[in-house]
């Protein structure tokens, strides 16, 4: 999560929201890595977890992501959960919740593990320090 | 349509699973062309649509795709469906149904457009000639 820390700082220098991805094989190596991106390609895919799944792809030559954790510092919205499950990850470890755009849609209550297949979920890792980039980066769009 | 077809027949020549997409701007001007490159790319966000939605932003240079449509010859995924109501387009015009995979999860039952914002969706335009090349390619597969 501290790569995906720093990821989201690079985010944010690029005057974009601040979030960082990356995605690691079973053997615990990082094969993905990704930064928001969504004003400088100027689309929605290009989420931080889309970029850092689009280049683990790359990096395997399979779409197919079996066994691989995505770390990301923000609660991912509904297009990247099913981007995440569509690619088989085994697992999603995110910091901040996003209660308006995250796949919870703000409930509280733990995830369901079948309503998600085999999906593993953990929540708020390193949140405070996720949320607190955010929090200036948004501060600081309102006052400009 | 027409267009989207020749799109996911291209897709089907390079042994993709044949669908297309094209976008068009509210002038009725053709913005964005896709087809399926998941195998080709090895991720999932190389769906007709994503690669359609995304040379679009680019073409206006913005995410925002207000007052567009989008036509597809399959019935987008949940991911799909997800970028297509987050890029704001006006409307969905799709081919043939998706039971397994399409965002209604093979509902038969009209969208409630309260469900999905303003997004308008109209289905099962050349249904048949999409429906055929999908089925002609799973078919090959399967041999294969």
């Amino acid at each position: 999560m501290e790569k995906a820390l720093i990821l989201a700082q690079r985010a944010f220098d690029a005057d974009e929201v601040p979030v960082g991805a990356i995605v690691v094989n079973s053997q615990g190596k990082i094969i993905g890595r990704g930064r928001n991106k969504v004003e400088e390609r100027h689309t929605q895919i290009a989420h931080a977890e889309c970029n850092a799944i689009a280049q683990a792809g790359k990096k395997v030559g399979d779409w197919r992501l079996e066994g691989c954790w995505i770390y990301v510092t923000l609660e991912p919205c509904s297009l990247c959960m099913h981007l995440i499950l569509m690619s088989r990850l085994k697992g999603v470890v995110f910091g901040a919740s996003s209660p308006l755009f995250g796949f919870r849609l703000g409930l509280q209550e733990p995830l369901s593990l079948d309503k998600k297949g085999n999906l593993m979920v953990i929540p708020n890792i390193s949140a405070p320090r996720a949320a607190t980039l955010l929090k200036t980066f948004f501060k600081h769009k309102r006052k400009a």
